[in-house]
């Protein structure tokens, strides 16, 4: 593989020295793009996109052709695991995943298999290792998972959900069905996180999308025990490299010590969180990514700058810090203002390390 | 007006001694009751219903019949404000509100009036005073209003929304327009919510329901401000009683040292908070409502009982806690779990307050 020419995601991560703070945007790759919109309408619908390694690989390069990102992220879905799992994943026009299958009782746990990366996933592994090619060495490559909470949610709701009815009834009355749920989600994880990682990816991060959905109790058990199974699990070194591991659990940003203790090398924090604040909190046992509003992406180029620099204020000096949105960018953000984002931190995080 | 037969309410949300902790439901006269639907059904559509005082007060009595609840909480929407500043609110079968005309321009925030309660929101006071009087002093009754900013992103999105794209383009680009919109909305609450003391209301809950998804430094700036300046225009004492003041900031967690600052009485926390965690952060500044998953409710009546438990618990012994979820109740629940939680509070509590 080629050499790094740009390593200073990797080093931010791991709280090593750098030129200037690190950039890259969740969901980068994606419908805000007329090209991304061009490419999907030729692969069909949204899994065939996933599926196929040579317009994953284009449509994951293609905002790094626009801006001055930092780093890539593999292009697909959180949802290729319980599809592996034999749910049979699909996507309405229009609509959110969806699954032909869905887990509800003791039986349904019990006959699901854990996720075979290789035979079921290959077509991810595949897109990793193109996508690693053709970066070149550009910048580093992260791969990703989600968290077996959010996964869990999917599944046994079998669809997107807004109160969590079923999963929440299983894991509250059945906790025991709900942990051997997770327990094979995590195993699944794992498997597939350390295919990515042999397949090229430099770096990975686990979504817990809906961890913030959960008591602080339940917060505890049912997702963040299942992270650390992860964390403990994972190759965190390949090549010769660290392997970082980010953990970003959406509406988290109570949990920030709990979360900063269970082996990650950085947390992703919402834009609820106050930037300055989490570092205090946290200290030097983890990175921090994030935080802007994904909002302020609407706003004016000007707007977005002066956001961008109350952030970097709020961090302060010194490394440990990978700016990013506070989640995925919206659909219908002008491709000009995520410039204007990006090249914000560009132009104004070389102070922060002086 | 006759003397309070229950008080228990009250008198913990003021901090003093209560036999066993109270208890009431956000949205407990809702569509889970199969009573509500009928009287719903009898009104036709939702704003009928909230304009209807008969009907407004039949459905505010329909769950003190059912459960042992310890407060009533007045039957309205929080968009009679928008709706009386002349946005024309109406609802479509199955989807969110709406408004006929959307604020999105300095012009139309300058032509916008302040709500007049006396003239165009009659039909809530005059429902205050029929529910009051038909209490007969049997639990006190709450009114309630939206917060100004959760009020502002419905003005301005014209309907629910998920990244609420032109209010917070509206509030980073120019915030001095939304400035005078959240002034206005301020002024409008407080004199709505002064109506419904001088009408009947014993306590008053301000709802900020869409106060989480503002960044720490725009929360304060944006919606705390406008809480504050509500809280300091309130009426505090009526006919001799204290009125007690809750504020509810959904995924307001991480707020709760500023919120507890601000001079209301009681802070509403929803489930992602530690209850004892809030009430070391609080100390004795303010009483503390919440904060059941409204999803354990989905659970068995058993589970229900164990977390009831676990909160009353984890809160400890004392007066300053109002028991109830961490938000609305949802319409698929069993009305059976709702009396199980209810009851179990009633049933619980009193080993708390010995």
């Amino acid at each position: 593989m080629s050499a790094l020419k740009n390593d200073r995601f990797l080093r931010a991560l791991l709280r090593q020295p750098v030129d200037r703070t690190p950039v890259w945007m969740m969901r980068q790759a994606g419908r805000y793009l007329p090209e991304y919109k061009a490419t999907r309408a030729q692969a069909g619908d949204f899994m065939s996109l996933c599926k196929n390694h040579e317009l994953a690989c284009e449509v994951t390069l293609q905002p790094l052709e626009r801006f001055p990102l930092d780093a890539a992220i593999l292009f697909s879905d959180i949802l290729t695991i319980p599809d592996a799992m034999g749910l049979g994943l699909y996507f309405e026009t229009g609509e959110g995943p969806r699954f032909h299958k869905v887990v509800r009782t003791e039986k349904d746990v019990a006959d699901l298999p854990i996720a075979n990366t290789e035979a079921d996933l290959g077509y991810v592994l595949k897109a990793v290792s193109t996508i690693r090619h053709e970066l070149n060495g550009r910048v580093p490559l992260i791969g990703f998972s989600g968290s077996p909470w959010t996964l869990a949610t999917y599944m046994v709701e079998g669809e997107s959900s807004k109160d969590f009815r079923h999963v929440k009834a299983m894991m509250y009355d059945t906790p025991e069905i709900m942990h051997e749920l997770l327990n094979k989600l995590a195993l699944s994880v794992i498997d597939y996180l350390n295919g990515q990682i042999k397949a090229g990816a430099q770096a990975v991060q686990i979504f817990d999308t809906w961890g913030g959905s959960l008591s602080d109790v339940a917060y505890r058990e049912f997702s963040l025990k299942y992270m650390q199974q992860i964390v403990d699990g994972l190759i965190r070194e390949f090549d010769g490299q660290k392997i970082p591991v980010i953990l970003f659990t959406k509406g988290g940003g109570q949990w920030l010590e709990a979360m900063a203790d269970i082996g990650a090398d950085a947390l992703g924090i919402d834009w609820t969180t106050d930037m300055g604040n989490a570092r205090s909190r946290v200290g030097d046992r983890v990175a921090l990514q994030g935080n802007m509003d994904p909002s302020v992406l609407y706003a004016s180029p000007k707007t977005i700058r002066a956001e961008v620099k109350r952030i970097l204020d709020s961090y302060g000096s010194g490394s440990g810090q990978v700016f990013n949105l506070g989640h995925g960018i919206h659909q219908f953000v002008d491709p000009e203002n995520a410039r204007a984002f990006v090249e914000a931190v560009v132009e104004l995080s070389a102070d922060y390390h002086l």
